[in-house]
């Protein structure tokens, strides 16, 4: 398989995820055969813009999400296959629009899409494989399920419009910027994980645990991320430190920096990210005040938080392989920060 | 004043709440007056009802807070006296019909209005102070204060409405848990933060810091109520130990020792919460799995994660007195938990 997942950051994260890994291998790889050949289309700019991205790498760990919590009720089925396709479909889809509401030239170590085929490519393939997604949900033929992926589409998009709304404005609240990471992130790691046990025809406090998991999961990874955007490696990222500041991107850390800064720091805050006027020199300088404050530091404490929620959301199960598997993809979440 | 504030846990918190007290004596005067004057009524039992309740004590904290974060935003006008008055009848209000649902004897170390008056008469004096609520709302003629303080009543509805709901599920997640607590909590102390502001004619950044405090401590307020309810002592709570425990309440700590716990554990919850089956040494035994689970200590935990992002969400103001008193306030209330 081309696509088969590579993670980027075996290091830190190698103990934590590859149990998850491990055990929905045998159904991912059906999962990305699924992917290849839904992607397929006689317009073939569809296949090139959308492999570009789909093969491009990613941990893939939406999918795996649905596997590992229909596996988890004790899914029989054939299903979760197709269900966890369309969770990929709906990430690949918001990539690619992402990519053109904020201009960016890279993403997983390439050439965006929209540089080789351009802005409407991207959003128009965006669009299709939204419809894949949609198709492969209505074949499976739940409705439940299509309810909670069709409502997760649309707060997603919430969650993007809410984040333009919000862009480079420095005095966005902690509050503010959850609403919008539950929106743009925790909203379809949730949904992943819900749609697995409605199907399964778990009990409504075992698909609301799995939904609770992937929500406060989703909310760790968010925040994990964003603290790396100012202090982790290229190779843990597949983006470059510092993307964020250089889109005028308010996310916790610099949310935490203006506020517990003072007025000439709120200066620079709002000159580099409010008037987008970035000087050489002004991410190491916004880089020294989160430290000051604490800021990447106490990002992470906040993600723990979520972890630990996501976590004990997971109680309800008995003990089990898969249920340790991810407990540990928690952790391997928020051991990414270090 | 018959009705001033008296803490009843003076040791606990001195430090922490005296300030905001003190920075606010004088306006809470005016809103005490107020609160006498609009009780007043030919029917009788309204005043008789109402001053039951209303001179039974309280922390007052939450007109405190519309007075204080007015102050905050340099509120010149006689609005706020009347906004704060609006928003302890609202809570009053709440207590009143809360109690009728909860069926609960006790109220602030009093017998509850209900069992002196009735339930009809409980629930009626709580409408009439919902309307005098909305009445001096009017007054003070703000339409967005009153957009605030409408929505909140009802989003208070929803959040208990939600809790009848929940009620006696040992399965609900510590996410709907959440949503129940913002709703009937959270939201009115959100409200009274965020209407001085408003009145005050504040940016709409500095609006949002102070509805995202109040939103938080709220939240705080409610873990650490709900964890004394296992831990505390009577003098702390104004209500006994172990009274959501015997009313079948699911709060944090069950909602973490229940999913910790293996399944004699779960058994035994469902056995008194859920069927209310409640016998001799059940509440000792609940607080035993507790302790082995870390559920209260968890629970302050979570809490202290709110009380940060309540202090957070006021940086965006210059270090002033009342700034330091709203701060000691959010230590006040977690410290409640020692």
């Amino acid at each position: 398989m081309g696509v088969v997942v590579a993670f980027e950051d075996k290091e830190a994260g190698k103990a934590g995820i590859e149990a998850l890994v491990g055990l929905t291998r045998a159904d991912m790889e059906r999962v990305n055969a699924m992917i290849l050949s839904r992607t397929g289309s006689d317009v073939t700019m569809i296949p090139e813009v959308a492999n570009h991205l789909i093969s491009s790498g990613g941990k893939r760990l939406r999918p795996m999400l649905t596997l590992a919590t229909a596996a988890l009720c004790d899914y029989a089925g054939e299903g979760h296959v197709k269900l966890a396709a369309s969770v990929e479909f709906m990430h690949t889809a918001t990539l690619l629009h992402d990519d053109v509401v904020d201009e960016s030239d890279m993403r997983r170590g390439k050439l965006a899409a929209r540089m080789v085929w351009g802005n409407e490519a991207s959003v128009l393939v965006g669009d299709f494989l939204l419809g894949q997604a949609f198709k492969m949900m209505v074949e499976v033929g739940s409705l439940r399920a299509l309810d909670i992926l069709s409502t997760a589409a649309s707060v997603i998009a919430e969650g993007e419009v809410m984040q333009l709304a919000a862009a480079k404005n420095t005095e966005t609240s902690e509050d503010e910027y959850l609403a919008v990471i539950r929106g743009k992130t925790a909203e379809l790691f949730a949904a992943a994980c819900e749609v697995g046990p409605v199907i399964a025809a778990a009990s409504k406090a075992h698909a609301a645990a799995c939904r609770s998991y992937g929500l406060n999961l989703g909310i760790a990874f968010q925040l994990v991320d964003d603290a790396l955007d100012y202090g982790g490696s290229a190779g843990q990222l597949g983006k470059n430190v510092g993307d964020d500041f250089r889109e005028g991107k308010i996310t916790l850390p610099v949310v935490l920096s203006f506020r517990r800064g003072d007025e000439t720091e709120r200066g620079f805050w709002r000159r580099v990210l409010q008037d987008g006027d970035v000087r050489d020199g002004d991410l190491e300088h916004a880089q020294s005040l989160m430290r000051r404050h604490g800021a990447i530091q106490d990002t992470v404490e906040r993600a723990r938080h979520y972890a630990k929620m996501a976590k004990d959301a997971l109680g309800l199960f008995p003990a089990s392989p898969m249920k340790q598997a991810l407990d540990d993809a928690v952790d391997f979440c928020v051991s990414r920060a270090h």
